[in-house]
């Protein structure tokens, strides 16, 4: 892979999850790690339309989230992507967004129901409380959660979600998986009925498997 | 950028809010103001089909709302977009919707909770009951809460949204947006819990923040 | 507009509509008024999966309803389609669908509450009880209830839609509008509070001007 | 049709349900029956994310689920694929979705009350328990329950979906009939009424009429 696929698929990936309502107009920013070296990362500009970014107006930013290369401003939550990127080394991708689901599920305090497979994985993803967009105080939470632990990511109260994973589209399916797991928790309410979780046996294997994989 | 770009534009962002379900088949109309002089403006025709606009069946307006040049019939909303665009001469572009869920917002007189920064910067959008579309009363209303305040659009009650921007793209957005924050706001209702506020003093900061901006 | 152009629309138009969610991969079915003839339609064949419909796969009926031309077995509800087309000389066009929230609708008996002008314009849209989808007892029904009444078309209780229009774009647009407004309908029940009618006089001024239109 | 033709048709279908909702990233799978040998399937591969598959990377199985050509692992759930098709000799595909309206149907053991058609002949799908996905156990009951049965499909509970069909466009055409059915289903508990059922002589009408096709 080139700067330039990296380049590339975080483009096609922006677009993707805009059209799928997790990233808004101007909300959501996402990074991967450079191809050529493990010190610098891609991340998406400040301010512009989310669903045509290009791929030349991606920002090369280092591991302290100030910007390398490019023409325009690196997102204001650059600081706590490269702390992501930093400290965790086998993971080359930070995805953020402003989903709206994830966004009830923390509004709400839902509680995280074993009610699948997905859901059971999900259980590593802390909330951090509302800190405001760019700010020291968000990066520092971000790095005492998800830089300095195993966390999957972690919901961002009265804001949105951060997903992780070892490539790009690990961590983009990472949230659309909690879209999808808190859309049938939301849908069971409707029902009115508390759903069936998977057996506590059951849940304990996943949980073993999960963690030794 | 020339007239034929705004109107490439104009044609483009109807089609693209068609597609996000806020315009319907002859619910909604846009206006954005021309390229090459201050006082006129590009507006979407009457009756036709939305979706399939071409740059072509834009009408030009003046500041009256009257026609100035174009095949069809104006927008029979003209007369407040042009208000708009008269009063305030820093906005440039106008959205007027049949947004579902900002219709269910008015209905219900929802309390608009700062559950999120995008909620606490559309506060400034005030409610304007129903009038007859394209009536002198709905005309009045909006230039009396609109085109002489430093709101960012009206809530119309019984009937759909207007926002306004400095561009197209940004007043589109701002329709987006509001939908996002109130399809969080129905979902917590079904939740069955209130949400949580963003605190008071983030709140405070996060308005003064916007006003200086 | 030659025939090739009605069949051409017609396909468009049925896979429009399949993306929108209210016709289902073998439920629904649309007619549309032959452009040389008045005495004979279009219409979708039988069975045959909807979203890829092409021109040449439509099938043309007479005013019985029974087949004139085509290679296919015309949908099993051609017999009103033809009596709408047959009795509403001014019609041109008839779109059945399996519209999830029209189906709503019959099946909790909704009340069509007059919450916008285009509420208010749907409430000439009787309720049928349902029958077998092709019986005779279907088409007596229909019949009745529309080409014989100025209906603007049907709820077909535990089944779907009908809708109606001058132009095959009409009647599609007025299938997207109810929806729509049930949409809307039902958030409303969602949040849990009554909506806001449309004030008396309003809806006085708007049934007449409807009426006289 | 060629095995070519096939393993097409599997790509795009894949690519359709995952549009649809129904199939995630990484979870769904989906078999069909080869062209040129009745004891032989091709079937989706494991891992790979399943948005964006190409025919090439489909995997030839045999009747016991192991895989007998192909670059990639076959999907961990073939073993009762090959079960549904081994012992069901006019089924010809089997599709195996994450469909989230099911899963809320299984997981609050709603009710499939015969609102429509469509729910009719629905009712012919057992529930069976939470199994580890590609488990011996699970495999164990799905032969139980579809393949040595008449049922047309599984729910599967705390996890998915089974539909089959004679051929792909049918068993992708059943989950997503099932959806829609569901969807309107909940849509009526959110509405707060019982829906009507179908009358009682109709509904024994349209079993035997099933029965009997």
């Amino acid at each position: 892979m080139t700067e330039d696929d990296v380049k590339q698929q975080l483009a096609e990936i922006t677009t993707e999850l805009f059209h799928a309502g997790v990233i808004t107009a101007t909300g959501g920013n996402i990074s991967v790690r450079c191809a050529t070296r493990h010190d610098a990362a891609w991340i998406t500009p400040s301010q512009i339309f989310k669903r045509e970014l290009t791929p030349d107006q991606m920002v090369m930013i280092g591991m302290d989230g100030k910007k390398i290369q490019g023409e325009f401003t690196p997102s204001v939550e650059s600081v706590y992507h490269a702390s992501i990127l930093k400290h965790r080394t086998n993971i080359n991708a930070v995805v953020h967004t402003h989903a709206p689901l994830s966004i009830v599920f923390g509004l709400c305090e839902m509680e995280l129901i074993p009610i699948t497979a997905e859901a059971i994985f999900m259980s590593n993803i802390p909330m951090i409380p509302w800190y405001l967009a760019g700010s020291n105080e968000l990066a520092v939470a971000v790095e005492k959660e998800v830089s300095r632990t195993e966390a999957r990511g972690a919901f961002l109260r009265n804001h949105g979600l951060i997903t992780i994973g070892e490539t790009l589209r690990e961590a983009a399916d990472a949230t659309l998986a909690v879209e999808h797991t808190i859309k049938i928790l939301v849908t069971c309410k409707l029902v009115g009925k508390e759903p069936t979780e998977i057996l506590a046996d059951a849940m304990k294997f996943l949980i073993d498997y999960e963690g030794g994989a």
